[in-house]
């Protein structure tokens, strides 16, 4: 029976995969598709442009705004049928001084940034000693009467990996810290950078609330190693210098550009990028990379396949350095829309080329998924697996249901750059743009010009 | 006649590659001086509790005097028998505050640092257009119509080059900017970063005196770039504000460590780094390196070969970065002396292991040049020709005819960390510093513990 069975799957195997999963014409608009991506200048345009005309762009800040009416205003010239903002408020925060200096008799500086929300020192700063701990378990499990007062220093450094998981692991201190050690009383917290710059701190967002309320700064890496180095030889008292400004009701808002649907204009294919940065660089990869791929893939995909049957949405999302404010705006706002929302994929993991596809769709192996992967298989990018997450922004829409796709990429190099003063427009390789472009246009071909369900479950096959 | 001479030279080349150079009892020294270096760890400890205890130690500031005082009681530690500070003053200057605005509908901040010298502006910045040239010549060549009361900006970009001479053909700007922008009557000078580093401006010194007096600062390259596409946009106004301060009577010093000669003390085999520092890092490659390497150098030698007939001086010189107002002071305080300098050499190319010997002798060929080049090669050092310098220190020795030798180390890397705030302890590999440590102790056998004249002319052969 064991021998049948195999012998049956052997044959079905090759069957099914002589099964054409894209026509004849299908294929000619796939590969016309790729062409006009590779010929493409548009998406690396956008970045420069972005990048070179606005610079950096803090949620919430002017430039922020002026980051709106630019993409509003580029986003027409670009051919979008229907471009709008869809305005929301959130609490700004700015970074005015940061100096963290050892005390005694080896008196130097060292490298740090506040970390987003973190309230200001006392003017002059806050002098107290420095207390280490490897990671935050160590932190949760130490004696208060070991920490109140002094500087609670988490040393946990992250390792390069080519699939990021160690940036999530790291990273998590940034927000995890502030808490826990003003609970136990302590003056204020410094984490060592997420991300493997060496001098460049890992700038981002800490936790809100008044929980949360004591200063708070990222450590460069080889200032966490100096400062680790100097308490091998004794105690350390460091004076830390922050001082922040916050405003309660600051504007963002979700730049939305259309081309509308000719059959079913209430269904959406959604592709995004967040339009802010941090305030240390231009945010060339972080994210001008991600509307410059995914803006250029909406007009090739139109431009090849004609008008689409569903609506395209492009969304340039506000604020999602500084908690992902553009995308729970945006669900709550489209909260009854959802539904309706075929797909949704954002692009904001660096500037290498696309590798593989992760779905997060009801059933991974759909003739539809499996047309999309049989499109994308030009470009080089294998299936992977189902846990797909849609990007930052795409969280609380995913929550909802909607289903999301992830074009992974290769991030070994790209958290030695991510929220550091590197992220400059020479980080873009203008063959990558039109790679990413590509795969983005051939996903929006795939969700847009046909009748594909991405929510349905499996049926019995 | 022609093919005679080649057969004879055919003969004299194997046969004078059978003179042994270095007898047997030599070659035991060489082989246990290599791996006496190679088991060494003072060399990288040097470098790591230099910059850990001290950090940064700009020229005539506190932190280089801490850094002197530290080094006596290091280099006492390292058993050189005598140890003494030669002190000298100096003009100390330091930056306060630098920031530079691009002003108008593209206005964002561009990433700049005030080159060495630099008077203050205004407070609050001056503003003014800023008018661009590639080069300094164009600059030369320009109309004072074009640049009076502008920002004078050149552009003009390092490429990489393994053996560093596009940093020495590209960093003349920083000097040469301000006093022939200020004779046009500029109102600043902004000069791209030498060095290729992405993001860090690269600090040094600029021109002193009254016709230089101008503001003048570097701009990062991803910075110039940027200011370079902003300004194929329309003309570009800038708000420049440039604080410093600057002292006329500061304190440096140079720090001198002997093994004394117990057959000719009076004649002087130095070798040198730089104790002083940028501020922006802790200068770990620049110098501290040279300054691990060469100590311990001359405490590998000693201790393999024994007391050497002529004095071993180490010295670390101070304010290199500023203008080598140490080795300035240096060649007037021992003018009487220098004749009784056999030879000298200054580690001071960052951090990669040394490939080659040039030379700056009288007779590149005499016998005791090629013994050091036999001593050398089990390092793989080769043989470069006889334009060496010694290193900058010794540029005012040198001029005064004391023989020099450079081991050559690849720069392709350095001059991305040079003078930036990524001279950290992570540069330094101890590997480099171990394989270094050998070619200065071998080289320093050679001229210690020996009767060579490196100064003497061909003699007829």
């Amino acid at each position: 029976m064991r021998t049948l069975a195999m012998a049956l799957a052997a044959l079905a195997t090759p069957a099914l995969a002589q099964v054409p999963l894209l026509s004849p014409a299908e294929r000619d608009v796939r590969d016309r598709i790729i062409a006009a991506a590779q010929a493409d200048a548009r998406g690396y345009r956008i970045i420069e442009d972005l990048t070179t005309e606005i610079g950096p762009r803090l949620a919430g800040s002017p430039a922020e705004a002026r980051a709106r009416d630019w993409a509003v205003a580029r986003l027409r010239a670009e051919g979008f049928g229907e471009v709008r903002v869809e305005p929301f408020s959130i609490i700004y925060w700015g970074r005015l001084k940061e100096r963290a200096s050892v005390q005694g008799r080896f008196t130097q500086p060292l490298m740090v940034a506040a970390i987003g929300g973190s309230p200001s020192t006392p003017a002059g700063g806050l002098t107290a000693e420095v207390v280490r701990f490897t990671h935050m378990d160590e932190l949760r499990a130490a004696d208060p009467a070991t920490v109140r007062g002094k500087i609670v220093f988490i040393d946990e450094v992250m390792v390069p990996s080519g699939n990021g998981v160690t940036y999530g692991a790291t990273v998590a201190k940034r927000r995890a810290c502030a808490p826990v050690a003003a609970e136990k009383g302590a003056a204020a917290c410094l984490v060592r950078s997420a991300g493997t710059s060496n001098r460049w701190p890992h700038v981002g967002q800490g936790a809100r609330g008044a929980a949360a309320a004591i200063p708070k700064a990222v450590i460069a890496n080889a200032d966490a190693a100096q400062l680790t180095r100097l308490m091998a030889r004794g105690p350390v008292t460091l004076n830390l210098d922050l001082q922040t400004e916050s405003t309660p009701n600051a504007p963002s808002g979700n730049v939305i550009a259309e081309i509308r649907g000719t059959e079913k204009p209430d269904e959406i294919v959604l592709v995004a990028c967040h339009l802010d940065s941090w305030d240390n660089s231009v945010g060339a990869l972080d994210d001008a990379f991600g509307c410059g791929v995914t803006t250029a893939a909406a007009r090739i995909a139109t431009e090849v396949a004609g008008p689409p049957k569903r609506t395209i949405r492009v969304v340039w999302f506000g604020a999602e350095e500084v908690g992902i404010l553009g995308g729970i705006a945006y669900a709550e706002r489209h909260k009854a829309d959802l539904p309706k929302h075929i797909i949704a994929s954002q692009s904001d993991s660096g500037g290498a080329p696309a590798f593989a596809l992760e779905t997060g769709v009801g059933d991974p192996a759909s003739p539809a998924v499996q047309a999309m992967v049989e499109a994308l298989r030009p470009l080089s990018i294998v299936r992977a697996g189902n846990a797909g997450t849609g990007g930052p922004d795409i969280g609380p829409m995913r929550a909802q249901g909607v289903p999301v796709f992830d074009l992974e990429q290769d991030v070994s190099a790209y958290f030695s750059i991510h929220h550091t003063g590197d992220d400059t427009l020479e980080q873009v390789d203008p063959a990558s743009v039109r790679c990413n472009s590509a795969a983005y246009a051939l996903m929006i071909w795939r969700a847009a010009w046909t009748d594909a369900d991405f929510r349905a479950k499996p049926v019995a096959r």
